[in-house]
């Protein structure tokens, strides 16, 4: 069943040749205005007042105007949305915006949106999120439905994305322990996942789908760094065990990384399998950048525990460079956020940005 | 006592001013196509049917012909080997070529091949391999010749370029039972080799020998991802130690690293030494891409485990960039796949090419 | 109170319209040397024999002279700094100068300096360096001033810029022995620094601070890897705790990475801020490279362990690359040897070298 897009109708009043883009300034922001100035399309940057003294005021030049807002909420208020749509903006969604904002109000706002929107509610849901990768055939990590299941170590993740913040690892005799604190703090257990935890190397691709290529596009990698588990396990033997502190996985920074070429079979395949999916459950195509995140095992199977349907921050570590898998499509340097610029000018060029945002 | 190359006698038949590049469909196949790309020579894919549909099909833009396989095995057959010839092209190897068509295969092929050939057998050999960089005067961790030498944590490495698979470290009371393990699993305690486990920062060190510019370059450094190995050290306190997981260290992914400048004294002295070392025993240059691979220790001591006569997968996280030692030899960007096709380029332009093949 | 600065005094003897780099030969030189040759400056290269025979004497087109000292003290003498001011150079120090010339005979020497050299005596005592960070507001580990104090583990540290050799990490009942061994190795106790050690992301960002633009970039970010503290770090459980190494802390290589978006609006403030705590400590500005180094805990705060008043070795991530960051101020690729050598043009052009030299 497909439903109405309210940004493609809100796309039909525009006029302009050329849109601009609309950039929520946290998140991935920096990159997207210095791909935007790349590829010569105009950004209009929408921040909260603080972030946008405290970083954006410091680059002037990367976009040419700016929305203010008291907060984020304001994002999805008439106001705002009708300023943007005056200006013919073409919306660039990433995770701090559907944290802010929320998926809801996300979903319904009037205003043309660079992606597939209908991901929204998908992702916002454990249940659905997981199921939607299964559909697409892509292995995942083993799914425990109730602690009598958990026979290893396991990842137990709050809803929506809040960078691996309030993420807990448990053994199994653990797990009853760690869900009942996670319901002190207001959580129910059906809105938290418990993930088999897989030893083995962290993988996040980095994919851009591309209506207007005709193809899903592997630009990047990265590993993230989070806090404290990073700095936990790189204490001296001895000392991690003795401190008695609880291992966090607030994702603070981001590594790059390749993975080795044969790997790339399976990360292939598994980002077009990945937009054949969405287009199934949703009606509408996959669009834009989106994330699968997985770990590597010892076997070199790839699982994914989570994706993302939009653009992810591990690729911030390529702002303004080429990267080693952009080289193989590009020339010039393509980076996410350059990307996504390309992308939408070309679209507009062939007359075909409805194509690419719902 | 200098043996004769097939590959220069093959050489020999070739007309063409500018040779073509065979380049093996795994392992750095797409930034060896896409260097060749950039310094203009044409490259013929050779690629398993499977790899190709998943892989190499993907970017049809990087080479001008492929040659399909239905098994690697098929590479050594006349009727590959004389397409090939037909084609004019320089089989540029790879780790991957190694482990699937054997190095006695390779060693015999009648194919112009970059780089020494002859070196082939000694990789083939543990016993070879390490004396090799003794002979070069590189310090080399210490090798244990039986389970009663080992004074501290060992690594006990299986023959052949596995990507580090079944590799294992053991503390001296559990080695005997290690060395029981992989006899079980059909090798032979003088195939595998046991070396002291260096506790420091591993450092994978890319060179280039070039003839042509007489000098060695040191291209670039990579750090390994290994599976499981870097997931267990990741582990919460407590967890790991439960588990009961035996380690292991199958090779997944690489990230970028640049080395303590102090550090280049000795990293580009071994580089030299080390292509010396290869002149003297096997009366053909060191040409092409090499690697050393070891660990930096808190003296800040270079001992090299391993080496890799070839190209190396580490240097796919340059791809299409500037390394930031590259840079210092070279104004383009320079990665490892590039130089393999500038080299070529510019020894046929100067009729070297007998120089840098075998 | 305003020092006289030996190297303002010497610089108004130099007439050439564009002033000549002098740089010492280890650290981060190639970078300034690639960086001198990118911007058109000539660069003169002061090393040791020893090391200019091992590494630089291989990139000879990177400097238009070199001036050879059989030790680092020399560079102090009446001759070699009267050769360095003929040729009418602007050193550019790096912690490799430091520690071996030594900060007092740095501060003496009349040769014009690139940076704030009244830096050096502050950087020399842990008091006074921790301090400057606390007057600049940034955040710092707790800071422990006797043994009783601690609660949790410590590391603590030994004067001068080593490259981490030498630091221990101590759980409070342990800190009292790990003092005295500390003694017996010639330190007095209020010479090193006692500091909590603090859990999570380790980040060392680099700054430049330029008066020519009016303006502290921020260029870049890497982590450190430590021999044996980052080897300890991955050994199979079980193994590393009963081998009974003791942890060592020497800087071996270094890794780009990228910082969440948000952790900007700090890392930018905090770069503003030291420059202007330095101002008001020594009456001149902050000019040229500087890092804070610090952890990221995971309530997403950035505490500051230590800072360098000049270019530190992580920036040769790097070398002949665009950065994620300076890619927000810079179209063509800015890595900081590069950065210096361009400030050092623009004051030039615009006749402002007293701004940023002491």
């Amino acid at each position: 069943m497909k439903q109405r897009s309210p940004g493609l109708e809100a796309l039909r009043e525009y006029t302009r040749p050329v849109p601009r883009l609309a950039v929520p300034g946290s998140h991935s922001a920096l990159q997207i205005l210095l791909g935007a100035r790349e590829e010569g399309l105009e950004a209009i940057l929408v921040a909260t007042r603080a972030q946008f003294e405290a970083i954006y005021s410091r680059f002037p030049w990367l976009y040419t105007r700016v929305v203010l807002l008291d907060s984020w909420k304001e994002l999805a208020t008439r106001r705002v949305v009708s300023e943007l749509r005056g200006l013919e903006t073409i919306l660039v969604p990433h995770g701090s915006l559907v944290e802010y904002v929320g998926p809801d109000n996300l979903l319904d706002l009037e205003l043309p949106m660079l992606g597939n929107r209908f991901l929204l509610p998908i992702e916002a849901s454990w249940e659905e999120k997981m199921r939607l990768i299964e559909e697409a055939g892509i292995p995942t990590p083993r799914r425990i439905r109730s602690p009598g299941e958990a026979t290893g170590p396991v990842i137990v993740k709050l809803p929506g994305a809040k960078g691996g913040r309030g993420y807990r690892i448990a053994l199994p005799g653990e797990l009853e322990h760690v869900l009942s604190e996670i319901e002190k703090l207001g959580y129910k257990r059906d809105e938290v996942i418990i993930q088999e935890f897989l030893v083995g190397v962290r993988l996040y691709a980095h994919y851009f789908a591309s209506p207007v290529m005709g193809r899903v596009e592997l630009l990047g990698m990265d590993q993230r760094l989070e806090s404290n588990i990073d700095g936990l396990a790189r204490l001296p033997p001895g000392i991690a065990s003795r401190l008695g502190l609880e291992p966090s996985f607030t994702v603070v920074a981001n590594t790059p990384m390749v993975a080795r070429e044969s790997l790339l079979a399976k990360i292939l395949r598994y980002g077009d399998a990945f937009a054949e999916a969405v287009e199934r459950r949703t009606g509408y195509p996959m669009t834009g950048p989106f994330s699968l995140e997985g770990v590597v095992t010892d076997d070199l199977e790839y699982r994914v525990f989570e994706f993302s349907g939009r653009i992810v921050a591990g690729t911030n570590v390529y702002t303004g460079q080429q990267t080693p898998y952009a080289a193989l499509y590009w020339e010039e340097p393509m980076y996410m956020g350059r990307r996504i610029a390309r992308e939408l000018r070309l679209a507009a060029e062939r007359r075909q940005l409805e194509k690419i945002i719902t």
